[in-house]
């Protein structure tokens, strides 16, 4: 097989991997680069800067995932309609006009619609692909915890359909902007687990972020909890609302795609919900197009 | 009796009422001076410039509701717990010490606690109060829209218990800080019922606006909603959130304090409920204050 450059090419980041025929990771590399930070008309030279000796070995492919492939991107690859598997990304790739040596192409984001409400992904729906391979599931209920949740359900290998929660940008706005920003100390929010998991519990026994809020406030304002755990708790009411608000439809099993203390912070909000998680790193968007490469390959 | 003159005094803003023996509304006067606005220890004498013509009349009794009351304000005056009717509040009265014609007193605010969570107001009793006298009601279920929305139930005249639902906060939040403000238009958010309508119905049928919210985002990436009705769709979200999240115990009529565009909002959402509306008007206040200063009377 050929060489695979995978790059993901998200809002706030660009990283990129140089993987091996077996889909083993040679070298990694991260860059403060995302779409955001990228004027229109320079995508070909950052990649070329940073990807652009990995591109000289003969005959290299690239697949790029994530917001590049939107309209603020490089070039705007049209979202693939679910149920999708990986065959359909496949047949979908975008191909880059690339001046150099290699092949670069885009993957699709996916979206789907649930009663007249379009959703969208891009990006989430390659490490879903990635992670359940790397489990070696072709079903399953998957959460990609971040400033937009992602929950994905996966059916014989294709995506059926999928939901976005805000859980993440909702815990920014409320810890920097609201009423409750002038309770809360300034600094790192290091988690303190009783603090979290008391939100957690206040959240799943709550029918609505827009009351439990306030009890940040209130709390502060009795000295009924330090100030100094209060985004602990803040966040447990957040990450408790978005599991509180989710039907797991009997399934008390999913897959967790994340790393390092949000991934964590999951896995401890889901124990509460009484849901047992399965969990995949990062390496799971390297496999994912690792596999869409496969195909291309067999196109 | 003494002539009554009634202050409301909140967070940013100044009103006050002079009132006849009947309770009857004589003047009115409303500042840009909320409790934010007023340095420590300059509340005496933005009350004089403001009201010292008034409580030169002979014996006139000042009673002030409000944020006034709070840490910030002019004189700390301890919340009252409940449940508390009218003569709780006379009783607890922090009487202030002013160096001028007349007597100044601050009513205190209200607190609760629900399953370990404290609740607090301040202003909104006074407003309770006086709407349920003006409506001859005894029992009932109350909401003050705003900022911080207050539902607050009554029994036997007295409020037994209430709650706070950021409503108007995590709206302005959306609107003003999140990625959904990059598809509002700036400028006035006049109202599209019909896509207010549409934003309701969602919420009604959703389980929470952590997962609601991102359709404004790809309504309007689809072209679904005209750029210029997000905003009362957005509208229409947040305040249905607050309507599903509220327990009725099958009680389908409620008392609405407010006046404006925003209790139009509120009688549309709740009609949408199956929840009809009784409404009172920001007479609600006065009445309140002047039922409290008979009591003061007969004290």
């Amino acid at each position: 097989m050929q060489q695979l450059l995978a790059v993901d090419w998200g809002t706030s980041s660009l990283r990129g991997a140089r993987l091996a025929a077996d889909g083993s990771v040679q070298e990694e590399r991260a860059f403060d680069r995302g779409v955001l930070k990228v004027a229109a008309g320079e995508f070909a030279a950052v990649f070329k800067k940073h990807f652009g000796d990995w591109m000289a070995a003969p005959e290299t492919l690239c697949l790029i995932s994530g917001m590049a492939g939107s309209r603020q991107g490089w070039i705007e690859a049209p979202y693939c309609k679910c149920p999708a598997g990986l065959q359909d990304l496949t047949r979908q790739l975008t191909w880059v006009p690339y001046a150099g040596n290699g092949r670069v192409a885009i993957v699709p984001g996916l979206s789907c619609e649930i009663a007249g409400i379009p959703e969208v992904m891009r990006g989430e729906e390659v490490q879903v692909f990635g992670g359940m391979q790397l489990l070696g599931m072709q079903d399953g209920l998957l959460v990609l915890p971040g400033t937009h949740s992602k929950w994905v359900r996966v059916r014989g290998g294709r995506i059926q359909f999928f939901s976005t929660v805000m859980t993440g940008e909702f815990y920014a706005l409320l810890r920097e902007h609201s009423i409750l920003a002038r309770t809360l100390p300034m600094g790192d929010d290091e988690l303190d687990t009783a603090a979290f998991d008391q939100g957690v519990a206040l959240a799943l026994r709550g029918t609505s972020l827009l009351r439990t809020a306030f009890s940040v406030r209130t709390l502060a304002l009795f000295e009924r909890m330090p100030a100094n755990l209060l985004s602990s708790y803040l966040s447990g009411l957040v990450i408790g609302e978005e599991l509180r608000s989710q039907s797991f439809d009997g399934e008390w099993q999913v897959v967790l795609i994340g790393a390092g203390q949000l991934a964590q912070r999951y896995e401890r909000a889901l124990a509460r919900r009484g849901v047992t998680a399965r969990r995949v790193g990062s390496e799971a968007t390297w496999r994912g197009l690792w596999a869409v490469a496969q195909s291309v390959d067999r196109a």
